[in-house]
């Protein structure tokens, strides 16, 4: 791959992840701690209005409008998927981007620890990963790389290089300090691998072990499409921990305890994600396996 | 004090406080758990609306709504300013009240554990908590009495006899179910107290610590009213842990740590909870004392 030479970094993608925004400001304050010697490092506040608003949101999820379609389709005009556009155009196009590579700083209200999703598994995206494990001990390496960049619908996905830098638990429209530090340490921490990475002085890297996305649980409902349960205290907050076929995953309201079968060793996080309830969901699984380098 | 003859419990004051949201329709389905021998129970869902919006309030904070000159003020008009007066006709009216004891459902996302909080310190009050304590050793009993219960704010004071059941840590807009047992239990504690408090057959109830409310601390802000600065995580997840004088309580985004300098020793809580920020308050302050039966 070629060098990198610009990247953006993306807070506040939802109005009501405080971590991104708050340390957006700080680096205004304090832009030298996100320049490196080998790049331009631009910030961009994706969604000020839902911060306003105090909401993920105002029409629809911002993260999921990023798809060449949607970008392509000036009918869709809400402020979400009109902001959409305005992004694409200001670090895109998706497809032929001015930008190398986007951070986009998430919270999850789960228990997911400090997580960084890579959307696709070349080879600059495992060092990557075993750049910031071998720096930061307690990050957990999810790829979710299902499908081409290009066919994803993160604004991260604009640039063929993305990442999201997850961490949680923090509740929405709370900022905590632990959860601000660790997004600020693996946010530096990428930059500091992509300056590496530019000018050939990686230090040696070790193979390690991540989580490959698989597929995502719904909530049980009933013909109404009502919820008639809940995820099963068994579960909650134990993202990134292995279920066995036979575990409980949901307690329904009328005492019912549904458990897992699944074909494979399953380990769940984004578990009872708040911003999931607008889609039922109740968590992703992944299979866990190692990543070589 | 007379018998109680008619109790209401209500859920989702708070739109996105999901427990008594869903325990309310659990009850619906059984009404028999809510029964008992010596009232009547009666439920009401108080903030539909804002339940649908998936937020706190659609324009102003519902329990805040409660005092005797806003209710009978027919110029404050908005949503929630609207939604009052109509819970307080059904309900009340405040002073002279239909109803004996309302019991109100609250989520915080603090680790605040199973909360009681009380508005007066009468012996019926003193005693309910003695009950909910000896029943449910996890409880802890707060008491909001630092004016008549006529002057408070909150929709339980809609009748003399009111109590708020407080549980958390729950995100906003999440369901855990271990937060959604614990409220169950605590409020059915509470109906079987009254049950047996009608029937003069309480058991014998000892003496216990309880805490008092003191003052509330706001989060550090600039000359612009801009927050800089968050619960230093010193303080975070610490609820009802005694503060000594010189405790870090918040940290400054310039890094910067301010300290707790009382003149007594402080137990906080309501830590970092999420629906405070529009005020940019950080957490309560309170007291420890003993209750006295």
């Amino acid at each position: 791959m070629d060098e990198i030479k610009s990247v953006a970094i993306v807070g506040g993608t939802h109005g009501n992840e405080f971590s991104g925004i708050y340390l957006l400001r700080q680096w205004e304050q304090q832009p030298q701690r996100i320049q490196r010697q080998s790049f331009s490092t631009s910030t961009l506040f994706a969604n000020p209005p839902s911060y306003e608003a105090n909401k993920r949101y105002l029409d629809s999820d911002l993260n999921r409008q990023f798809s060449l379609a949607d970008l392509d389709n000036i009918e869709l005009a809400n402020y979400e998927q009109s902001r959409a556009k305005a992004i694409n155009a200001f670090l895109g196009p998706k497809g032929n981007a001015k930008t190398d590579l986007i951070i986009d700083l998430h919270n999850t209200t789960s228990n997911m620890g400090p997580s960084l999703i890579l959307l696709q598994s070349d080879d600059f995206n495992k060092k990557m990963g075993a750049y910031v494990m071998q720096n930061m001990p307690e990050a957990v390496i999810v790829y979710e790389d299902q499908c081409p960049v290009e066919e994803q619908l993160f604004l991260c996905s604009i640039t063929q290089q993305g990442v999201i830098v997850e961490i949680g638990p923090q509740p929405q429209s709370v900022l905590r300090q632990d959860v601000l530090d660790q997004m600020e340490k693996m946010t530096l921490l990428i930059l500091d691998f992509i300056d590496a990475y530019n000018s050939n002085t990686l230090p040696a890297l070790n193979n390690y072990s991540a989580y490959r996305y698989k597929e995502t649980l719904s909530l049980p409902t009933n013909e109404q499409g009502e919820r008639i349960g809940m995820v099963h205290q068994h579960v909650q907050d134990n993202d990134f921990v292995a279920l066995k076929s036979g575990d409980p995953i949901f307690k329904l309201f009328s005492g019912e305890e549904i458990y897992w079968h699944g074909e494979y060793e399953a380990y769940p996080h984004f578990i009872n994600e708040a911003a999931y309830y607008d889609n039922n969901l109740a968590m992703s699984m992944a299979e866990k396996f190692t990543v070589v380098l």
